[in-house]
C-alpha cells in the first residue's frame, strides 16, 4: 500500500491516560500480519460519551453502542478491523450481544457496559469465534499505548492517526489524547471513521456528551473526502476523573474554556489527518465560508464546495478555477445574492461583488496551487454565519483505490 | 477529443417542425472550425415554456430568459457556445440586453420576445460584437436542420444529441423533436445542460409549462454525472400550433395522453444521451427505487445512489459492490427501515429483508457488470413512492477531463 504524500512526519508522543488501558490482539479475520483487535479498558467511575453515524443503514455495533452509551458507564470499548458486521440482519445483532457479554465476563463487568465498533466489509457474516478467542489477551495484557491501538484499528488507512494536548482545569493538570481511523469520508467497505478520545479530567456525563457533540461538529462532521457516509462511524470520549479536578457539571462552565479548546484542537487534528489520508489525496483543502445567514447555512455552503467533484479535480490539476467555486456556492441552495459574493484562493481575492476583479492576474496564485495546503475563502453576504471544513482533492488515485477495492 | 464509447450509432432523422426555423453561424469566440451560434426562430402565435437552473449564481442569460419566458410569446431563442456570461455582474446583464434587443431588430420582434442561452467558461466578459456580427446570417438563412443546430450548441459534448417522435392529438398528426447539449451534470465551465424541444401541436401556455415541468422532472432532473449544478441550465419547449389541432388548455387533458408520453420519451432520450456523454463515462447506470414514502423520497434516495462516488467507481471496476448501494440508500436521510431493504443488480436479487441472501453467488452477475448498461434496483419499504434516475460510472477519464480543463 502506498503511503499518503500528506502523512505527518511522525506519530505524536502521547502519554497514557490514568484510568484507561489500551490493549491489542490479532484474530486474523482479514489482516494476517498485524493486530486487528483493540480494547479500551476503562476504570469504574469514568464517564463515556458517544456520537454515531446518522445512516439509516447503521451497523449492528452502532445500534448497540448508541443505546448503551446513554448510561455513560461503559467499562470497555472493543473494536475489530476487517468486518463491519453491517447489513447482517438479526444475526449481526446477536453477534454483537455475544461479543459484548463475552468480553464483559472477562473483565467482571455487565454486558451493557461494553461498547463495540466494527469496521470492514459490509454484508458479510461475522466470525465471532475468531474474536472471542482473543478476549483473554485483550482483557489481561498490559497497556500497549496509543500507537499500537491506532495501528490495530486501521483498515485502508495508510498511516496511524493520533493527537494529544495537555491543559488545566481549575489549576489541575489534565491530559487529553486520541486516535482515529478513516481514509475516505467514508468508504463503507472499510474506511469507516472511528475516533477514541480519552482524558483524565472529571466531567459529568451530560457535559461530556455536549462537549463531544460540539467538537464533532467542528471536526469529524466538518470533513469530507467523497460525500459518502459510512454505516459504522463512531466517536467516543472517555473522561476518567483520575486527574482529580472537581467534576465539571456543565459544558459551558468557564473553568473548562481551555479544555474545550484543547478538545476541539485534538479532534480537528485527528479529523484533518483523516482527510490527509483521503483515498488518492495529494492536497489538503481548507474551505472558509463567512457572511452566511447562520452557521448551519455556512456549513452547507462549505460542504457543497468541499463535495464538488469539479472543484476537487480542478485543485488536483493545480488550477485556481474559481468559477467552479462560484458554481458550488450557487448550488448549495442557501439563497445567497451573487452580487455580494467574494472569492479568494490562497489569500488572494479573485472575485468581488459578483464579478472577477478587473485586470485580475492569476500568476501569483500558481505557487499556492502547487503546494500541499490549499485555502478557499468565500464571503457570501453580510450575515454572522461562518464555517470551516476540510477536504482533499480528487485524483486518479481515488479511482484506482475504489474502482476495484473489494475484488 | 475522444468520442464517448456510449455514443448512439447515429443522429436520428428528425423532420422540421412547421413554424420553427433553425439557423447556425460561426463567430469564432472559442471554437474556430465549426458553427458556435444557433437561433431557433419561432412563428408568431406560438407558445414557449422554459425551465431553468435553480442555482443562486444563475447566469445573466438565465435571469433574462426565465423572466421573459413567462409571457410565452418568444419569437426566437439565440444561443452561443464558448462563453457562459456567468458571474459577470452588471455588464453581463447589459450584454444580454444588447444581444436580445439587437437580434429582435433583425427579425422584427420586440427585445423581450428574444430568449437567450449561453454556455462556456464562467467569469469571462462576453465579446458581444463577435456575436452581433452574425445576426444577419442567423436571422435570414434557411433552415439548417436539427443536426446542424445540435452541433452548434456543443461544448465538451463528444456527440450531437437529438430525439423525436410522432403522435396524434385528437386524431391530428403532430411532431415532436428536440436537441440537447451537456456532458457533465454539470461542468460549469462548459458542460451546461441546454435543451430545445419543439412541436407543431397547439397547446396553451399554462398547459405547455406544466407539461415541460413534469417531463423535466422525469428526464433532465433525473440525471446526474457528478452532482454539480450548472449556472446556465435551461430547457425550452416551443409549441407552434401549425399542426392544426384544437388548442389544448390543460396538461391533464386526456386527449394529450399520447403526446405527454411522447414528450417524456423524447426528453428522457435526450437526458440519457447526456449521461452517455458524461465525462469519462464507460457505462450507463439506471437506478430504480420503489417502496419509498412518496415520489420525492424515492427520487432523493435514487440521487443519493447515483451521486455516490463509491457506487460509481465500483461500477467502473465492474464490481457488483452492493454494500455501497446499502450505504448510499442509508445516507439519503429518508428514514428507511433497513430490515425491509431489498437490493438487486442486473435483475438478480442480492439482498433481501436487511441481509444478503444466504448462499448468494455473484458469479451470474459478472456478465451484467461487464456490459454497458447497468441496472440497480432497491426496494426500500412498502410505500407507493417510486423513481428512476440515470447516471454514469466514475472513471479515470473524468479526472483527466476535469483536473486540467480550463488551462
Amino acid at each position: 500500500m502506498n503511503v499518503s504524500p500528506l502523512t505527518p512526519a511522525s506519530f505524536p508522543d502521547l502519554p497514557a491516560i490514568r484510568g484507561v488501558r489500551l490493549t491489542t490482539a490479532r484474530c486474523g479475520m482479514k489482516y494476517q500480519s498485524r493486530d486487528d483487535l483493540m480494547a479500551m479498558l476503562i476504570d469504574p467511575g469514568s464517564h463515556v460519551a458517544g456520537v454515531f453515524t446518522k445512516s439509516d443503514t447503521a451497523a449492528a455495533a452502532v445500534r448497540w453502542s448508541r443505546e448503551r452509551c446513554r448510561n455513560s458507564t461503559a467499562r470497555a470499548i472493543i473494536t475489530n478491523a476487517g468486518n463491519a458486521n453491517a447489513f447482517t440482519g438479526e444475526q449481526g445483532m446477536q453477534d454483537v450481544v455475544t461479543l459484548c457479554t463475552g468480553f464483559a465476563a472477562h473483565i467482571g463487568a455487565k454486558g451493557e457496559d461494553v461498547l463495540i465498533a466494527s469496521t470492514g466489509v459490509i454484508g458479510e457474516p461475522l466470525d465471532c469465534a475468531l474474536i472471542t478467542a482473543e478476549f483473554e489477551t485483550l482483557a489481561k495484557t498490559d497497556d500497549a499505548g496509543w500507537l499500537a491501538a491506532a495501528n490495530a484499528i486501521r483498515t485502508t488507512d495508510t498511516f496511524a492517526k493520533g493527537a494529544g494536548m495537555a491543559c488545566e482545569i481549575d489549576g489541575v493538570a489534565v491530559q487529553l489524547c486520541g486516535i482515529a481511523k478513516g481514509s475516505g469520508m467514508i468508504a463503507p467497505n472499510m474506511a469507516t471513521m472511528l475516533g477514541y478520545i480519552a482524558t483524565d479530567a472529571a466531567i459529568a456525563p451530560d457535559a461530556l456528551q455536549a462537549l463531544l457533540v460540539s467538537a464533532t461538529n467542528k471536526s469529524f462532521n466538518a470533513i469530507t473526502v467523497d460525500s459518502d457516509t459510512s454505516t459504522s462511524d463512531s466517536v467516543f470520549l472517555v473522561a476518567t476523573g483520575a486527574a482529580g479536578n472537581a467534576e465539571i457539571g456543565r459544558a459551558d462552565d468557564p473553568r473548562i474554556n481551555e479544555f474545550r479548546a484543547a478538545l476541539d484542537n485534538v479532534m480537528q487534528d485527528l479529523a484533518t489527518q483523516i482527510v490527509r489520508d483521503g483515498e488518492g489525496a495529494s492536497k489538503l483543502i481548507t474551505i472558509d465560508i463567512t457572511g452566511a445567514r447562520d452557521e448551519s447555512s455556512a456549513h452547507k455552503i462549505a460542504m457543497s464546495v468541499a463535495n464538488s467533484p469539479l472543484v476537487k479535480t480542478a485543485i488536483a490539476g493545480e488550477d485556481a478555477n474559481w468559477g467552479r467555486v462560484v458554481m458550488a456556492v450557487g448550488k448549495a441552495g442557501q439563497s445567497i445574492d451573487q452580487s455580494c459574493l467574494t472569492i479568494a484562493m490562497g489569500g488572494v481575492t479573485i472575485a468581488k461583488d459578483g464579478g472577477r476583479i478587473a485586470g485580475f492576474d492569476e500568476t501569483p496564485l500558481a505557487a499556492h496551487m502547487a503546494g500541499d495546503n490549499i485555502l478557499i475563502e468565500a464571503r457570501v453576504g453580510d450575515g454572522p454565519g461562518a464555517a470551516r471544513v476540510w477536504t482533499c482533492d480528487l485524483t486518479y488515485g481515488y479511482i484506482r483505490i475504489n474502482a476495484d477495492y473489494r475484488s
